[in-house]
């Protein structure tokens, strides 16, 4: 049988195919992405449950002229193959290759980077308002998951979206999945509707039999058809949506193109927001994707041998080795409390669910709410750890602020993902939480440098009566920074000297300790001796560190996997200005304030901004005039010279 | 007739009045609330409206045990005269004296410091969960407005809020406004329900018709149950709750003393979430502010005079000044759309909704869907200007990461009540914004120094194809920086010298560029030349300054009305870091990074942190070693010791 996605131009190609053709293309989609997922890594079951829903989008609209937003945007791989992208496919999230998320630098078919949830409700508004406003009549589609839909900013655009007074098509992707189990109150509302196969035949019901149900006879009460509403809102999820304006539509079988096409024909042109609501199964056409979906969200490369699938392997990662330390702190503090906003496997924190499930809370795609309920907790006297990933607790900044440092509750913040996230690309990077924690009052900014740094940064932020935040990367733990030997507790505000050495000094952040270590070791080959010293905070900074680095001369490098604007960098030029030191010997190594660091592995993006081990050499060496100085710079300059790349015309 | 209110102790002294007491006492309480409001200023409508549902709360709880949550908390007026703190209360949101908004500093009953909406029902879930654990017997209250409760915090608050297994009471207070009257598809709808009367007849017209209802036969529906239900469903509000897990009870009429009393101990033992859902009535008790609650939501001091009420008048306000110039500049360049969260009259935007109202959005307590709705229309060609105030677009921080600047998108945000506020104190200071925005890749970000600087601004940012940060703060406008010439129009990164001077250097920033243009003068007297530098921009800085600033010699200022963590002294000290210039001369003056500016006037406040005119010319005499220095450091000393001042002890 010849095959047809490799042929496929573009979504105005779909409408060439037989309904055969249609459901041979779905199975060739779901190869496709079986395959390139094995070997790349990636969104696996959301991708697999989207694929029938994608097909009836682009058959029915022409999202050229129309507009088409993803939510989160993890699920819009069979997006991608329609739209022109099946031949590059085999480098999603690959250096220079697909990205993972929708990216305008790749199709017009992409309108927005994504990959926060509950965004694309209210940029649909926005959109089909502003689209109004310009005289133009464009389409406007928002796909939203269950997780997402109840997002707090993903319900602020339902209640605008409700009072439009034009088209406006948002598809709820139910698949009573986030990554884990959707959370909430809406979420068991919508499970128990989920059992029920009664809706369909309850419609032809309440035709045959409305006429029978007597009037009750009030005067303001019109029984007919407040009863019809009623007997609908008996059984079915619909009131939320009518009571916020919007048409309900559903629920559908989300794998049945057929019907997908026919009903989005006769939605399309519907002068009124609709809420269309598809039931679809994510994992959809692997068995063993659709029996662990959540395994199977965003797996590492896997293979698949008959019905045997195995999953790459690799060493502890910071995220686990937090889980194992919470526990073992939880064992002994019987205040912890932790909670997770819809990613207890994310954060490692589905461990903790295991061993102290009465102790552990995922409150669903919800960070500022999570954050609230930990400051509530806190008051009530536990001492809630929060894990959110750096990225997402951008979401929930101002209830750091408000709910947490201004009452000085010693909430703690543990900020996976922080710093170059890889794979995941601009929309995941964790590249502002220094400089957005380091501006709360009183607040403790932290970093822990190996494995057993987590645990003891942990110790100390539950002896302190402030709250603290603690960051790591996604990333494997490195070698032991102390070796053998025990590691020095935290102490607040106090930085430890990995290493001495008079010819330069690197004040190393986090996980760039075992960069800097390792930086030291290969130049001192070449009879350059470099102090190292692991900051561990960059508030409060330690200003003993600052004035010893400053003061006794040769160049100073700051180094962190984080922004040079406003990080841990500037903590260390704030805290040498307030102590009359010059620090024009200083250099700071982070991610350039102006740029994006595209998708990729991220040893390269690490090299790529120049605070892997090999560039940290290069740079105290170019500082120092060491005979390789020229080539050194260059590389620097090569370095900082970094943009937003494009990724549309590389093969 | 005895006064009561000046001899309750607290909230305990209500069981010992009779009924005709507690009316009287509501009266007194009014007549408080408007006799220290109209000398001082401050939240009157809110506070007005909600006088017996206060009573009525602190009658039937004990609030010392159990849990009382303001939302937004400029309705607590009643609660603190309610809980001993009549006598204090002349000195509302004066220097020391009682602060506008639930305070943890103030007293036992207070728990949270608050002041943004939204965060009551996350926080009291927090609380309830926290209580629970640790195995006290709370019952926790959260009262919040129907304008909040649809937040996207408070939503997500509510959807966990349906999952707990004990008591939780959540108060919907509403009275169809917020500050501007309620937005969204749900406020739509609660006013369709408000305009009913037929729930009360109505239930009991369930309870004697239900019987005649046929059931439908269907095996899976059980038509009795559902049908009741759904008569409910079909005219009230109540679904949205019973979906989220509450049970929903109302509406009943929020000044029925009698009947809330007795509505409450009934709810007090409920052993599961309820929402009670109260109507009241925003300036309940003064004819005038009922008629217009919005100009009595926060009104300056007034005079009340038979039925005339006069505001106190006051110049020309950077607020005033931004609306006067967006409407110039909307009346040129059709592109521009002008966008709010809830604040038209905050924001001055109401003027701009009177000249161009197709061309103007209020979304509601929706910060976050703001600033994505803004993205949309801004990607469907439209300049969107978003007007929100500093400390409220915190609530937006990762919808302006993701949906603006990752998308490079020209969206334009002017941050009103940019610095310290005055009167609504820490809660509200817009301390943090130069720091959030700066960390942002490609955001321009900047702020006038005088009125004729908001226009020049703003015509700047429109010419940007990135997204830019203007600035101002809760002030009137000062005397033109540059006298009777015009102003010179902004240029990306580029800062106007105001002033030249040899001994030293001011780079001010904004509002502060006055304070050191008067301060200069000053100093001027004593022969003292100061260059006062008018920065513009924090980033991208103007390193030609800062190289300028640092190569002259003498001692350098930064001057900013913000925190000093990563704002616009970092941004000077970073530039010179990158350009290899020694910066041990550099002073920064600003909000000190560790503490929290009590409320009171914002004059108090400037030289409070040392950034009036006078405290600028003191740190500068200090800083030259002038025989008034050794004064001069320990005043600088001083201002540099700043704590949250504790009020509970003061008179």
């Amino acid at each position: 049988m010849t095959k047809i996605l490799p042929k496929l131009t573009g979504p105005q190609d779909l409408h060439d195919l037989s309904s055969d053709q249609l459901l041979q293309l779905a199975t060739e989609i779901r190869e496709r992405i079986i395959e390139v997922v094995g070997r790349n890594g990636g969104h696996l079951a959301s991708n697999l449950g989207v694929v029938e829903l994608t097909m009836a989008l682009h058959h029915v609209f022409d999202f050229k002229h129309d507009r088409l937003l993803w939510d989160v945007g993890h699920q819009a791989y069979v997006h991608k193959l329609l739209t022109g992208r099946n031949a590059r496919f085999d480098t999603l999230r690959k250096d220079g290759g697909i990205s993972g998320f929708p990216n305008i630098e790749e199709s017009e078919y992409d309108l927005f980077n994504v990959g926060h949830a509950g965004t694309a409700i209210p940029t649909a508004v926005g959109m089909a308002r502003g689209a109004s406003l310009m005289g133009e009549d464009r389409r406007v589609v928002a796909v939203v998951g269950d997780a997402s839909i109840f997002n707090g900013v993903a319900f602020e655009g339902l209640n605008q979206a409700g009072t439009l007074k034009r088209q406006l098509l948002v598809v709820l992707n139910d698949n009573s999945m986030g990554i884990a189990p959707t959370q909430g109150g809406m979420a068991e509302y919508l499970a128990k509707f989920r059992v029920s196969t009664v809706y369909e035949d309850l419609k032809r019901g309440v035709k045959k039999y409305l006429p029978q149900v007597p009037v009750i006879g009030m005067p303001a009460f019109n029984a007919l058809d407040h009863l019809k509403e009623g007997l609908k809102a008996a059984v079915s999820p619909h009131q939320i949506f009518e009571q916020l304006g919007f048409v309900y539509v559903g629920p559908i079988d989300g794998h049945d193109l057929g019907h997908l096409i026919e009903l989005l024909q006769l939605l399309k042109d519907v002068d009124h927001p609709v809420l269309l609501h598809v039931h679809t199964q994510k994992g959809k056409g692997a068995e063993w994707a659709l029996a662990e979906p959540t395994k199977f969200h965003s797996p590492k490369p896997f293979k698949v041998e008959g019905c045997r699938v195995e999953i790459q392997k690799s060493g502890t990662s910071y995220t686990a080795a937090f889980a194992d330390a919470l526990i073992r702190l939880a064992q002994e503090d019987h205040r912890i409390f932790a909670l997770t906003a819809a990613m207890p496997d994310g954060t490692g924190l589905n461990r903790f669910q295991e061993v102290l499930p009465e102790r552990f809370l995922d409150v669903g795609i919800a960070e500022s709410a999570t954050v609230d309920i930990a400051a509530g907790m806190c008051k009530a006297g536990l001492r809630p750890v929060v894990a959110i990933y750096s990225t997402f607790l951008q979401r929930a900044f101002d209830q750091v602020f408000q709910e947490v440092v201004l009452q000085g509750l010693p909430v703690i913040f543990c900020l996976d993902r922080a710093g170059l996230v890889g794979g995941d690309g601009p929309v995941h990077h964790g590249f502002a939480d220094i400089t957005y924690m380091r501006v709360m009052p009183n607040m403790a900014v932290m970093a822990p440098g190996d494995e057993p740094e987590i645990e003891a940064a942990l110790r100390l932020a539950l002896t302190l009566d402030v709250p603290s935040a603690i960051r790591y990367p996604r990333d494997t733990v490195p070698a032991p920074l102390y070796g053998v030997a025990p590691v020095p507790p935290y102490e607040l505000g106090r930085s430890v000297t990995l290493r001495e050495g008079a010819d330069a000094t690197i004040l190393a952040y986090g996980s760039t300790c075992r960069h800097a270590l390792d930086a030291a070791h290969a130049l001192s080959a070449d009879g350059i001796e470099v102090r190292v010293v692991n900051a561990r905070f960059a508030k409060p900074v330690d200003r003993e560190m600052v004035a010893s680095a400053l003061n006794r001369g040769g160049p100073v490098f700051t180094v962190e996997d984080h922004s040079v604007a406003g990080g841990f960098g500037s903590a260390v030029l704030e805290a040498a200005r307030d102590l009359g030191l010059r620090a024009d010997q200083v250099i700071a190594l982070g991610i350039p304030e102006d740029c994006f660091i595209p998708h990729g592995a991220r040893a390269g993006q690490l090299a790529r901004v120049g605070i892997d081990a090999a560039s940290i050499a290069v740079a105290v060496r170019g500082a120092l005039g060491h005979p390789s100085a020229v080539v050194a710079r260059a590389a620097l300059e090569r370095h900082r010279d970094l943009a937003y790349v494009p990724t549309a015309d590389e093969t």
